[in-house]
């Protein structure tokens, strides 16, 4: 799609050099060329200095500075590069099917159950298993050794490596909860999530869970990691290898987990955090900063678990509660 | 119905005025012609002053106090009026398919893919896709350009207004959580819930979600909103105008949000209270009295942001907790 | 399977005594002839003096101990007992599908949906209804009056009695969330759960939850017990007589819930506990021990409710708040 034709659709003024091709959106940090972004804040124009992006929706009083530090890529101005990315999205985003006409792939050896629905363009590896009302989505690519148990729902160009295992009902793929608001209108502009979701060797998800789709570009489950029931991994999400993440635990977008980090049940992350490897919460606790590697956090804020068995101890003596539990 | 058929099928006394037709159940303050409803305390006597309502279930004890509020009520008098209503809404409950023999009436631009199912009675609008798996109750109203994913589950009588999105999995109407404690016998008794859903345009609803319907009357997410994965929203609840639910937040029975709230991920609300306009729940909070509009509260019991924030600095000096997080 | 066919598949030494046969596996409390368990820590040894165990996977430094305790049973030697019986685990787990070719007998008064699924093996009792894309496992057997909603998948050999009601999604059965970790290479060794769900009379589930298979043995929800919707019921747990657990509560592993008690919203409870009979555990709150009978308790810790509110107040006045909620 060619830029001016992008100014034309978001009815923003037609940019000089708007005959160049624009194939996808991006992050600002991952923009590459033929990729347009979007900047919110002035603080983060300096970050474009050696951005290959070919053009970046951004705000009249950024235009200057941009310039400044990076000439090539070609500004869109506009009041809200937020809501204009948001209603970009839905531009760019791919038919929900009937965007692909080749059958899909599956290898000979491969078990489909009858009632399952494999989209076009898909592939399926060896010895996998697929069992009733699987939805599968165009262009999906699933490994050898699999199972997909029945009623699970994987969304279009997911990618799941060999021997992953994913339980009843639960979902891979579905658009992260990002929404534009909109100032005049008070509106919720829906960003269409044009990224993947990518589950290594070796991953298992429980049943009813839910692993949300990228923005831009990929979440990703790394080798080994094993999801229990009812757990949400938010978009653009991290899990590193072969950590644990038990049922009713929730990672809100793009926070990141290195290797063998242990959520326990119902506990959190907020979101853009990260848990630094063989860290553990124990149940319940979230995350609201970052986390060091190889310590074990309790409660909500979350303490080092002596900091906050310590902390407990005192509200229990302050309160003169002398027993608890049975 | 004739009323002195309900006092037979609850084996309650014949009341005078038996002959009287009765249509369905309904909350005290909701109740009309041709409805019965019933009273646990006598408290509530009063309210019934200016109700409409044809019959009641009334503890003895209560009886003539409702007389004199209202003497064109006809009681039903009974031990437990909780028990009794819930016994009475099997009664009422419609058929889970086979009520309706009316073909469903599809317009001819929607996409209806073939493994769906779309119950008797039900319209679905123009250019509204419905895909593989999705099961539509009888008498489900759906308006246009919808797109309700694979696997999602819509119970007879919903309604959904236009441009309603509903992800993988999601299910839509389930009967609420309410049952009458029998005292007697200890036992459970199940309220069947005969209200419905109702969500308006320009909602999306995440992967795995639950909204219940309302025991009477209707759940309601109004315009816009938006609610992401696992997120429960009990029976009789409302949703604010473009109001954000986070994923795995939770709302309990007959709590009602204003317009945009903001309930980050994994905060909750217990029932019956009301979260005002434009206030947020930060993440893992909790509701357990309503909250004041156009303010952020945190913790549970949760406080205005601030104010959490002092007690957390309080309770970390106490403990002389110097670091945390990364 | 022999005994010696078991060793050379985890490659440990040949045992004497290696022609016994080894029909299943089972925790070291219920084990009985012809089954093979575990020890991980030498103070479980001294409980084997009366168990009828064939044989035991145990360290090499505890086979004196175990020999002078229960002479009968054959130990099998390894370097880690609970990686082997997770590798072991595998061998035993049924096939997903095939392994029993006798069609399912279904009661001719019952209602399937012609995209229902049941395996073989099956049994469904009178007058229960199955709804549409309900999946059915092999061996499974349903009792009278039960109705299973859209969606909902079974898998093998689950149990279900009478007057069941399992609502849309939910999903009973599937694999408890369990690992060894293999300390040499790091890699989570996938424990296949060979026990069961077991669900009594008047059991009901809402939508979206899930409720997984023991490891050995049983997850059993006892009569009258009533489950919300997206609750967590892990491998092993019992649920008491009558008992409430309302939406998004969880259950960690091996729990074990009394009679009547209740569980509200969002609530938990960790591993390995017993919450006494007619306890509330309020919103929110985790036990994290085990809990006495007939209390009510808040909070995470969870404090008995009275001292509970104490603590808050404490907090509130040390931080000087004195307005909170609306």
């Amino acid at each position: 799609m060619k830029l001016y034709e992008i100014a034309e659709y978001l009815q923003l003024p037609l940019p000089k050099g708007g005959e160049i091709d624009i194939h996808s959106l991006a992050s600002l940090d991952e923009a590459k060329s033929g990729q347009i972004s979007f900047v919110m804040h002035s603080k983060y124009i300096p970050m474009l200095a050696r951005s290959q992006a070919s053009a970046l929706l951004v705000r009249e009083c950024d235009v200057v500075e941009l310039e400044r530090h990076n000439a090539s890529i070609i500004p869109l101005v506009c009041d809200d590069p937020h809501v204009a990315i948001a209603r970009l999205s839905k531009l760019f985003a791919k038919p929900l099917f009937g965007g692909n006409q080749n059958p899909p792939k599956i290898d000979p050896s491969a078990q489909i159950l009858p009632s399952a629905s494999i989209g076009n363009g898909a592939t399926i590896g060896a010895r996998t298993i697929i069992m009733q009302n699987v939805v599968i989505g165009e262009d999906v690519r699933i490994g050898d050794d699999c199972v997909l148990y029945p009623n699970v729902v994987i969304y279009p160009n997911t990618i799941l490596c060999n021997r992953v295992f994913i339980h009843a009902s639960s979902v891979i793929g579905a658009d992260g909860f990002g929404y534009a608001r909109c100032k005049k209108t008070g509106e919720n502009i829906k960003i269409y999530h044009n990224g993947i979701v990518y589950l290594e060797d070796d991953v298992e998800v429980g049943a009813n869970s839910a692993i949300d789709r990228a923005v831009f570009g990929q979440t990703r489950i790394k080798k080994g990691a094993k999801i229990d029931n009812l757990v949400q991994v938010g978009h653009n999400c991290v899990v590193g290898e072969s950590s644990l993440i038990a049922g009713q635990a929730g990672l809100a977008g793009s926070t990141t987990l290195g290797k063998n980090v242990v959520m326990a049940g119902q506990s959190g992350a907020a979101g853009h955090l990260h848990i630094g490897d063989n860290t553990t919460l124990t149940v319940r606790s979230t995350a609201s900063k970052s986390l060091a590697p190889n310590k074990v956090y309790s409660g909500y804020p979350s303490y080092e678990h002596k900091e906050w068995l310590k902390m407990q101890a005192l509200l229990r003596k302050m309160t003169n509660i002398k027993r608890w539990g049975s």
